[in-house]
């Protein structure tokens, strides 16, 4: 097992977990709200959401809203579990303080 | 200017990187003690320091302990730098605390 997670390490993809985890359980995220946040393009943000879905690590769900198509997303269990480790990971390597 | 450190973020050379620049001054280590303390193969840790050096971020001296090579290791004062910069992005995206 390796200590770090390769789908999670991907500096686009580290932060799109580090948001969607943030969410409370009931709240989620749309894609238009995500790409505005993390100051991404449509394609660079959809390929690594993608990846993530791919991993079990998000989930999507589209909705149309006045007729306008709505990408609603979460971090699922997994990609929760997931995340935590890899943060742990991380704070081992670079230290918890200044 | 990207705010992250394509050359620092890959997670060998992060591990790299926190253990070069935790040594003192006068300190440097050698290319065994590192593989060693990363648990890491030759080819794979030569390869990653290859790229550290490319970049500027670390030097190395060889020089022949009785008769038997030894590399030298240190982080540059760029090194140093680029660490604590992708250090801080890190922090700003997983959160300083538990």
């Amino acid at each position: 097992m390796n200590p770090f997670d390769k789908v999670i390490h991907q500096p686009i993809r580290l932060q799109i977990m580090a948001v969607l985890t943030s969410l409370e359980d009931d709240e989620q995220l749309n894609f238009v709200d995500l790409r505005t946040l993390l100051n991404a393009t449509d394609g660079n943000l959809g390929a690594h959401l993608q990846k993530l879905e791919e991993a079990g690590y998000v989930a999507s769900e589209k909705v149309f809203l006045d007729r306008k198509p709505c990408t609603w997303l979460r971090a699922t269990a997994e990609g929760l579990g997931a995340y935590r480790r890899h943060v742990k990971f991380l704070r081992d390597v670079i230290g918890g303080g200044e």
